[in-house]
């Protein structure tokens, strides 16, 4: 007579087994993808099982009710304490009696799927480097003496054929204790690295921990540092804050932090001591928030650029703010946080940062391509990643290329007159009617527009503060739709555009959006020195993207994803009016959201997300757009709004107006600033 | 025509070579042992050779005075420079030409051989860990980007064949500064430890760095810590200093420190910051002797007992002062300085520690098995390390065993009335006249007895202090063979010894070895607790020397080792009478020196004896003096002088003496105590 046949769903896989063979050790055998912290002792709970009964004519097999055996002292102990799903069984405990189809439902898998946010972002499977196992630990025997690190290492080889143990000394302080506390059991967190030809234990607690581990995902960004907290086993994002990064006191642009530290000795230590201690706060405030114990996380990943990159590691970023633009070291980096002063998290905890692409292309943008994965798109994909910086990837299966492009803060609402950051009371879109010239806006925390009624009281407590950089792009574009503005950017004088709400400002003219000053609130306008700050920002973009699309010898490209947290909320439409972005078809530009964050999200929870990265990094064709001389002419030619010589076909037509009075083109004499 | 024939010496080693090669590159193809750090362009002169010409007979070959090519410029202009000795020439620069015999002197190999002290301690022959390597690296590109310290591997691993380099965030900090002022040319200290898979940059300079670097190799004992400071180039110790443990001020012996971290909660980290604090005033204090930067100091071997061990490493030795006696971890240990608080050496140091055998047999028993290595002696070797613990390891080409005995600091003077450390003023040697009873001396500081004329003279800067450790074992020794004390320790009244030396002190006599109260000096006496110390202190170490003959099934031993710094200074003879050791003939008993500071040097200048002792400590076998019920019985028995049962066939006739007045044996009943 045959052995038993048990068939796992959804894998399919499947195998005859022995009678009394537990289910547990069905699935290892056949590689079935089922979660087990304790090792089959019934204490986790983390193999449960959904046992099918009756005909399955798919598989040719009919289950009788006795094909597992019946439910032991384990498993009713623990549906007497916790209680067990209806219909599930422990896989340790359960038994195989007879042919039986298995499900493996996804909370019991360890290469569990996270639910996904955007679109166009990769799955993330997780595949954690750092996992938890319960072990049983031989007692000490002074007739054959050896270490209790020694007989842990012994067990979780015979346990779990782990090899190769390491532990620092955070870790030996705690062992002694906690193997006696724990009568000789333990549950230890064990990271493994990619490149890492050992095991190192991060954590370990008497006898069984039933809690979870944790990991940062952190986006270290220029002006903000924004940060994930997340579920170590099921790759669930628990928290999300961002705060200011501290350095902005030193410089607003990473230019001038990088002056900084050449001006003032000892600057950039300064700078470093700032942002790591940000990053401690933020991992209080984020471990507050979940109310876990900070020093449950384990691991922390990194993305940033390359600045931030250095002033984070303790490296002088001097060499980033000159040709050739050095990169002390470019590859991924595997650190101890504490090397970093990050010891608000656990003692032994992990940092991965991401590699670097190229010095003006970081590892944000590395997290980007990881994300968005232009490299596996079968169409022209251009990722831009809206910033202080835009890293900007164009590519698909044959090649991707990538560089970066010195926007400036001015897509953020910085260097704009009523510019904010996106923050309730700011105005984040706004038409403006071609017809009467009035606009109409909508501002953070309401639905309501501006001429809805209710709009008053709605926004009673924030009012009307500014506009976020959004609400800029949106401005800017809907002032040359409506024909208050001619392409060169120029805004008309009341009388050429027959609204008084084009005031005289100098020699120049202002739009008024919205004028609370009667209420004490803001005087709200886009001014001429608005127009081009967004004009220098835009065109630098625009000139990268072209400067890629040159290199990879196309005029077009097939779809365009705006990436970065500022990307998620512009309007593509306006985008594409202001001569942003290459002229597409208006349903292929898509938001990402913030790829970056995402792409640490991913490597964070898959290690062989980092070590797929790292490989796709060095394809990576890297772009220096200050060297290239097409540079310049790609960014006068896009000071034009939309542009001076691109056709943008995929556009409705614009009005035809020119409120150039003196022949001079106010755009293209202005310096266009380096690096910001 | 055939290629010439290259013979080196003294490895006998020999190809034909076209004509033009480099007497280097003929080496590097033989695998012949000579150095270079600058890869053979002319700059380090460490491949310096001996060209051999005319007849040699014994390889038939007749080298002509053209042999080699001309000196080039370069050798001249470091002829010039430096100065090169008569005959020598740059192995990189002279070029074969025709049949040549070309010697390499000691110090242009690498795997030099260290001038050893003792003659039973193994040599030591060069192979650090750390080594020095200039290598020339390519500018950065901005067409194709990379990370500076990926061009850096790039060269090591072209010019050096160097694979997987690891740097640190302190040495990433230093790289960019160092490639351009060196001008693209570095010089990097490399770290690769027997187990690891990767090389660890640990310091770099730029351009050619001319100087050495260095490593410590630290016995760190209960009462002291010695440490030599060597050149890692050549092995020699550069200077050596040994400073008191301050832990001392929490306990004496080991057990009362386990105490003090029983009892005082954060007791043990408070010994650990003092017993780092005090590494790094002896690292500074060893720097300025041979005024050096410190941060030129590369590595640190540590051997110790298991306590110390702990307290080292940051660990609650608690575990320690009760059976089963488990280590925290008893493998050897590749740590980094910084993680021991060790910041005055440099900042990447890397720090080794030697594996402990068992819970009483530490770091510092496997370091004398290094040195001795009883596991490669034909005959039955015993080797006893001597301090405050007695670590002891007998065995030969088939087994080795050991264990550890309480002996107490005794033997280091401690406990004893009259008793100092060894230091100038004290009693190191004495002797007795078995006739006249009377005493003479030798102190430390002058080589005079003390009924030598000039004596007074001699010492008046010092006096006479007090008995030092090897003194005590001396006068003891010296009593018995005059007849002054009887086997079971007990010192005879002046009427039964015939002298007014013995004194009566309570209800038991003490003998005056020196009156310095006349002038204001002390009384140097023996008492009879100073007895009852010596033979708690020596029936422990005998009793677990026997414990280990049992093991073995041998009465008696070929050859004895005393090690330890006080070993060295016992006189055989004298320890003999005193039944520390096993009988056996004399000229079979020698001094090994502190052969824990030797293997701790073996250690650190050469990667493969870490390996070694790793292996060899695995294939020891532990015997645990605290559980062998036959230790205690040997305890009472080694309490006479030399021995009650064991017989002595190799010491002369003792007399036979008796001084108990009332049958009382007054060593037995003491109690003994456990562990110091």
């Amino acid at each position: 007579m045959t052995d038993p046949l048990v068939i796992f769903t959804p894998s399919g896989k499947r195998g005859h087994f022995p009678k009394g063979t537990p289910v547990l050790t069905a699935a290892r055998q056949l590689g079935v993808d089922l979660d087990s912290v304790c090792g089959g002792r019934g204490i986790c709970s983390k193999c449960q099982i959904t046992p099918g009964y009756g005909e399955f004519s798919k598989h040719g097999l009919t289950v009788a009710p006795d094909a597992l055996s019946d439910w032991n002292a384990v498993e009713q102990r623990y549906q007497d304490k916790r209680g067990l799903t209806e219909g599930r069984r422990l896989g340790c405990q359960a038994k195989v009696q007879g042919d039986i189809v298995i499900d493996v439902p996804p909370e019991s898998q360890v290469h569990k799927q996270v639910v996904r946010k955007a679109a166009s972002a990769r799955p993330i499977i997780m595949d954690p480097a750092t996992k938890l196992y319960y072990v049983e630990v031989l007692e000490p025997d002074m007739h054959e003496p050896s270490g209790d690190l020694e007989r842990l290492a012994a067990a979780l080889k015979s346990q779990w054929d782990i090899d190769t143990i390491r532990a620092d000394l955070n870790i030996l302080r705690k062992l002694q204790p906690a193997l006696r506390k724990g009568g000789w059991s333990v549950t230890v967190a064990i990271h493994k690295g990619h490149r890492d030809d050992h095991h190192s234990i991060l954590n370990l607690w008497p006898g069984y921990y039933d809690g979870s581990i944790y990991g940062l995902a952190i986006d270290l960004g220029s002006t903000t540092i924004a940060a994930h907290l997340c579920d170590l086993r099921d790759g669930m994002v628990k928290a999300s804050s961002g705060i200011m990064n501290p350095q902005i006191r030193f410089g607003e642009d990473l230019m001038s932090r990088v002056s900084y530290a050449m001006m003032n000795p000892g600057g950039d230590v300064e700078m470093t001591a700032y942002v790591r201690a940000a990053i401690n706060d933020l991992t209080t405030e984020l471990a507050a928030e979940v109310d876990i114990d900070a020093g449950l996380i384990m691991e922390t990943v990194f993305v940033c650029n390359p600045v931030m990159h250095h002033l984070l590691l303790g490296i002088d970023p001097v060499e980033l703010g000159q040709a050739p633009f050095a990169l002390a070291t470019s590859s991924a980096l595997s650190l101890d946080a504490r090397d970093l002063d990050l010891n608000v998290m656990n003692g032994s905890a992990k940092v991965y940062i991401l590699p670097c692409i190229a010095g003006h292309v970081g590892a944000d943008a590395a997290a980007v391509a990881l994300s968005e994965a232009p490299g596996q798109s079968p169409d022209l994909v251009l990722v831009v990643d809206v910033g202080t910086n835009a890293e900007i990837l164009l590519g698909n299966t044959q090649k991707v290329l990538a560089c970066s492009s010195p926007t400036g803060p001015a897509f953020e609402g910085a260097q704009i007159s009523s510019g904010q950051r996106a923050a309730p009371g700011a105005i984040e879109h706004i038409t403006i009617d071609p017809d009467t010239k009035t606009p109409r806006f909508q501002v953070i925390g309401s639905d309501l527009w501006s001429d809805d009624p209710g709009f008053a009281q709605a926004i009673a407590t924030t009012g009307v503060t500014g506009i976020c950089g959004s609400g800029i792009i949106e401005a800017v574009a809907e002032l040359r739709m409506a024909g208050l503005m001619d392409p060169s950017g120029l805004i008309g004088s009341a009388e050429q555009t027959g609204t008084d709400r084009c005031v005289p400002d100098g020699r120049t003219h202002s739009y008024i959006v919205h004028d609370g000053t009667a209420d004490g609130g803001p005087l709200i306008a886009v001014t001429q020195g608005d127009i081009r700050a967004i004009q220098l920002a835009k065109s630098a973009l625009y000139a990268g993207a072209r400067l890629l699309m040159d290199e990879m010898k196309v005029d077009t490209v097939d779809r365009v994803v705006l990436a970065g947290a500022f990307g998620a909320h512009i309007s593509p439409k306006h985008a594409m009016i202001l001569g942003m972005i290459p002229d597409a078809p208006l349903d292929k530009v898509t938001s990402a959201g913030n790829a970056a964050g995402h792409g640490a999200r991913m490597a964070l929870c898959n290690v062989q997300d980092r070590a797929d990265i790292e490989e796709t990094v060095g394809q990576i064709e890297k772009v220096e757009t200050a060297i290239e001389p097409k540079f310049q002419e790609h960014f006068v030619n896009a000071n034009a709004i939309p542009h001076a010589t691109d056709p943008f076909p995929n556009l409705p037509a614009l009005p035809h107006v020119s409120f150039n009075m003196g022949g001079r083109d106010p755009g293209s004499s202005r310096k266009r600033r380096r690096r910001g």
